[in-house]
């Protein structure tokens, strides 16, 4: 069982591809497959994006590099000068890796409610249940064991791994991709304290709304609108693990790295950069550009472009046990910053 | 495809059902649907539950709001007087988005193994599995592709969604709610480092056992007792992507957020909030009538009713950074800071 | 509906079962179950392995107890003396309750794409997929509504419990077990920004590959590799709801409690404990043997085994609220520190 590209190309083919400059005296050399730039052989091509990887550029065995053109000047060996490294990398995994093109087709254990309508080119997988009225646009792959509810729409091309859920009313756009596990559209998590202390529950009748090219990580969960929407925009990119709360908005482009949780009725801008296992409030605004580090808790808005981090790094426990009590006492201890200053101050000789 | 209600009901027959005093000059007034107060229209509903929305109340388009005695003292509009607006309102929703019916009956698809008996009323779904000796009582929904194990009980009036897991022996009582992706049952995280430091399974033979109208959020995971029972009591809310580790006991009416961890053999009280992204230590007992903020570590028991926090919250990085290095000094700057106090008290002069 | 155990063995039995050294008057005593120390009844087994548990031994109502010979020579009851008590229950417990045996055999609804190849004694599910050309060893289980990609292989011995999905070429060791609802081979994370803000997606082309005797959580998801592998060690078991970012490496016999996610291209050592809700950051290493505590964040490489922390822990709220602003302030009181400091100095009589 192997896993390599099943055709080699040489690397004018390569170069063109990818529209990059070629500078090599073997434009026939043949590449075989793709490795990252430590692990790279002879047969196969890889890339440097500059950073920490920089160093592989004197050892590296590849026999090609993707590289700009500030690196291609001290590397002696064949190289692909592109302006982007990373993304003409990218484009030559599609030409190494095509997509499996699956044939159009519904499965017949697959279960179709009244009213599904399913455009051309769709292949739906074994055990899909689709709800009724539902519709889905062409070429649209729907994996194995994936509930769709009733009154649903997913949009042209998007693909959906198997075990996905989306329940009713959920809204997908075109060319987005939902991995496994994840789950759209359940109640949006809203109760009420009754006087006895129990909680009266707050139906959750709004719905989910993806725009397109949107991208939905495996196990993630997206709640319906208690009422109206829960907007996901033009190609957001959410990771894993993810939690967002009903009613909540997150503009184009935005990208969320894995188990961060957006509660409820956040407004997260366009362009953001939010990464893995931050808590982003409810009820506030993040402007666009905002980049949000690891593990950050952001309790109020942020209306101004920009890099915002929370939490504390970790240390030699020992060490941390007491720092830690000493947070507990900070405020004295600024309090009391505070006092020696004074006291200094009054034991200041006077001029 | 409309998600708005079927139906339009008028002021004095939403005022009716809700059991709020209504002030209007137009009792008839036809009221078409639902909306949050800053998008409301002429023709729909909204309310007012104080603080930070308290200022649309002069601005709102909306043809009537619920309100307290004290905000419709202020208001000239139509109004429905109720002392907590937001229990009326939720009332309302379900008059104006009634519940779906589902006809009883048990999918043909579904696969029920030797000794499952499924009381009257009770709806399963498509491609349902469910294990030998399981007890399903009245009413129960079973969404499609949900697995239910051996000599599990469903209580009557539960609802579970789509792609449900129940292991083995799992309870869930009366008038549950259980979402997409749920996992009960699954083995506690249990084992026990042999010499040669490898990890030895150690059996985890307990149960999980839900009580009455608990609701368990998308993709919550709730592990098995290693002996005994994991429980979580009466009128518990747990939203999406929680942890619940082994033996644990969650008392009844408490509340837990997002992506929240709870250990092992925790004993959380009675009307608890806990907020999302918080970790709760194994092995302790918090109290009731606790309020955890976000992403708070609970290291050791809590005994008194309250508001507990840690964390740190976000600033603009280039600050957090110094700030984050200096969290590492903290210990030797509190000794530092005695040491000059010492200092100052000597140079003082002698009374 | 009883879980409790079959059969009932007595005090000799299960010393020699698990190899204890007994310590009675009457051997022939019938243990007819196990408990935790402080529940335990006249006719029940427990254990006590140190910590806070030890004061139950004056206590407890068990029928014997399983200790170390220390804590038996301070015992009058009957008991079975071991040097590791906790193991010795573990495997006390699978005397009482064996797991239950399947019979072999394909259901009839599973669905087997093409060239699957199928080992003898194994137990598939209903409603399971598997894809083209994917090799099932011997005596693997794998539960109802599992999906499996194609070109995987599944290692003898091994149990996925129902609902787990495994994506295309994802390969699992012998002796796994995977818990429902694990997704293991979704893309990683990984686009590159264009010129317009918008995200171009990097191919994943890679797999994900488990050694043998893995333990995989519910809900946990591992993706797959950009290109390669990503590696999970013998003998690692991972709890519910962690995330493995691609590419990353997890070395044997390391233990990752819930919650926690390890970010693209990490590689962690063998040996290694991380505790719940840790956020480890992508392209760094953590070396064998190094403990990681509660809701640390990681952000550098780690080269020494030892303990290592993060974060804050839990106050009172009123005094957390004043010491999360002073954290803000934290590098000026230590620049206004070092000023003090001078000052002093300045104002020290000379000598």
């Amino acid at each position: 069982m192997s896993h390599s590209p099943i055709q080699a190309y040489n690397l004018a083919a390569i170069a063109d591809y990818c529209g990059a400059i070629l500078k090599t005296q073997n434009p026939d050399k043949l590449i075989q497959g793709l490795a990252a730039v430590d692990l790279a052989q002879a047969h196969e091509l890889s890339y440097i994006r500059g950073g920490q990887y920089q160093k592989f550029l004197t050892s590296t065995q590849a026999g090609a590099l993707i590289l700009t053109a500030d690196l291609a000047a001290n590397y002696a060996g064949d190289c692909l000068i592109h302006p982007d490294p990373y993304l003409a990398y990218a484009q030559v995994v599609s030409l190494f890796y095509p997509k499996k093109s699956l044939t159009s087709g519904i499965h017949p254990t697959a279960i179709l409610e009244s009213g599904v309508t399913i455009a051309e080119g769709v292949h739906i997988g074994a055990y899909v249940v689709i709800g009724a009225g539902t519709e889905i646009a062409a070429n649209v792959i729907i994996g194995a064991h994936s509930v769709i509810g009733a009154e649903c729409r997913i949009g042209a091309d998007s693909l959906l791994h198997p075990n996905v859920t989306l329940a009713d009313q959920t809204e997908v756009g075109e060319r987005c991709i939902i991995h496994s596990g994840a789950v759209l559209g359940a109640d949006g998590f809203g109760f009420t304290p009754q006087r006895d202390g129990s909680w009266y529950k707050i139906p959750q009748v709004g719905r989910v709304v993806l725009g397109n090219e949107v991208e939905i990580g495996a196990n993630t969960t997206i709640d319906r609108a208690a009422l109206g929407v829960t907007r996901i925009g033009d190609g957001v990119k959410l990771d894993n693990l993810i939690q967002v709360g009903h009613n909540t908005e997150i503009g184009a482009y935005t990208a969320v790295a894995a188990c961060t949780a957006i509660a409820g009725s956040a407004k997260i801008g366009r362009f953001c950069r939010i990464a893995g296992m931050c808590a982003i409030g409810g009820h506030l605004e993040i402007t666009d550009h905002v980049t949000i580090t690891a593990t950050s808790m952001v309790t109020h808005s942020i209306h101004h472009a920009g890099v915002y981090s929370a939490g504390t790094t970790i240390q030699e426990n020992s060490q941390w046990r007491k720092n830690a009590v000493r947070f507990h006492q900070l405020d004295k201890m600024a309090r009391r910053l505070v006092e020696l200053e004074k006291q200094i101050a009054a034991l200041q000789p006077k001029n």
